[in-house]
């Protein structure tokens, strides 16, 4: 792959591995916008967050290059991977970091359980136009072919109009046919939690162990504007998602909490 | 340990494994304020942000019991942590969760990574009032009892004073002497990001690897509302911290993007 002065280059990653159907989904799309630098790892890496690897090395392995892509895979987290790309493997600065599609949404609160959020909060932090792309299921078998269209308008927003600083975008898209989406809905992150449940087993030497699993409650089913609803109600939502988390409009009541 | 009704009971955790100076530290003064049950990963945790663990079995041992205290091991996160305490192993609601003392400041961004930070976090999402401590030095050799005074002062707070639902708070206190440090300053999430500057190696074979290093640039060092400037100039800054990641101000500009 020959970058030329006037290429747009695109940087791709997510969590799901380096043969998950939505992030092989997502390459073939973002093709048509620029070239591509893929970074992956091998296997799956959900529920990573932000993590970052600081006790063992990095390895960087470039396994496929054409005219358009270049594909490499890691052993660290998508945030290593957005990291490693932007300081060691590209020769400039991306002019996009898009994430996805994740099998599985990240709305409302599992935005700060997500590696694919967590990889466009990544490019963000290093002031690039970022975008991360989740499906609203679970199941390997998903059919990502409805996610085409909706990819393709946030990519063209994103290549046209320029998001503030620390600001990226959090698109979830609900799994189903093209005819029974009704748009997208630029929303806000529900209110909401997951309830775990954890399972107790028993292991072959009669020791105890854990397997996280549990569901999501949304806090506030009624509210319209929020991505839970819209997901719930067949639209594509839109999230504009900040890296600061300061809470602003607490800030002058917890002052006089620690004035008193 | 028993639990009475009237006893108030502490979920305390950190990243920084089971003797980290600063979770010891923490233990110390929050014994005064209840109960406590600490969990804890043997090893340190740094860096692994909000992350879940879903691929391996999570297994938790009860090694210390007081009549104040109840310490457990686990092989999870930090967040992994506090999930297992507040569904398999306390037999209510704590009425706090605190985590730290951190080795290391979580001022601006780093919260984004901070696995000290997601676990107050978590807690956070549960509806419990919690908070995240930490110290400005990342020295395995660093004096916590400078943080003994305002760990107080903040416990004082929390116990009397209710958050917001979805707030909780983020403390970081400049490593320096009780002399020195001016006070407290509720303030601001800074703006800021990590430079990173990989270490490129080759192994014993040949092969490249990499180890993350960087340095944090704040990108608005003459701000004197953040919590980089509180800290720099030594005070104790607190931080409210939400989890909605929704950047409400840019709502309505970008619903006109996605309409035009």
């Amino acid at each position: 792959m020959v970058l030329e002065k006037n290429d747009r280059l695109i940087l791709l990653t997510n969590d799901d591995g380096l043969y998950a159907a939505g992030l092989r989904t997502l390459l073939e799309v973002i093709e048509e916008f620029g070239k591509v630098v893929m970074i992956s790892t091998m296997e799956s890496q959900s529920g990573m967050s932000q993590a970052l690897t600081v006790k063992t090395p990095l390895r960087v392995k470039l396994i496929e290059e054409t005219e358009t892509r270049k594909v490499y895979t890691c052993n660290g987290t998508p945030t290593d991977s957005v990291k490693l790309a932007v300081n060691q493997l590209l020769e400039r600065m991306p002019d996009l970091v898009v994430s996805g599609i994740n099998h599985g949404a990240n709305a409302s609160v599992s935005i700060l359980y997500s590696g694919t959020m967590a990889a466009a909060l990544e490019g963000c932090l290093y002031g690039i136009t970022s975008v991360g792309f989740s499906l609203n299921s679970f199941s390997p078998a998903a059919d990502f072919s409805v996610c085409r269209e909706y990819v393709r308008t946030v990519m063209r927003i994103l290549i046209n109009e320029k998001l503030p600083p620390g600001v990226c975008l959090n698109v979830n898209i609900p799994a189903t046919t093209a005819e029974e989406i009704k748009g997208i809905r630029v929303c806000r992150q529900s209110k909401g939690n997951w309830k775990e449940e954890f399972e107790k087993r028993k292991d072959p030497m009669g020791r105890t162990y854990y397997w996280l699993t549990g569901f999501f409650q949304n806090h506030e089913p009624d509210s319209t504007d929020t991505d839970e609803w819209a997901l719930a109600n067949n639209y594509v939502s839109v999230v504009p998602v900040t890296v600061d988390m300061t809470a602003h409009w607490y800030l002058s009541e917890l002052k006089d909490k620690f004035s008193e």
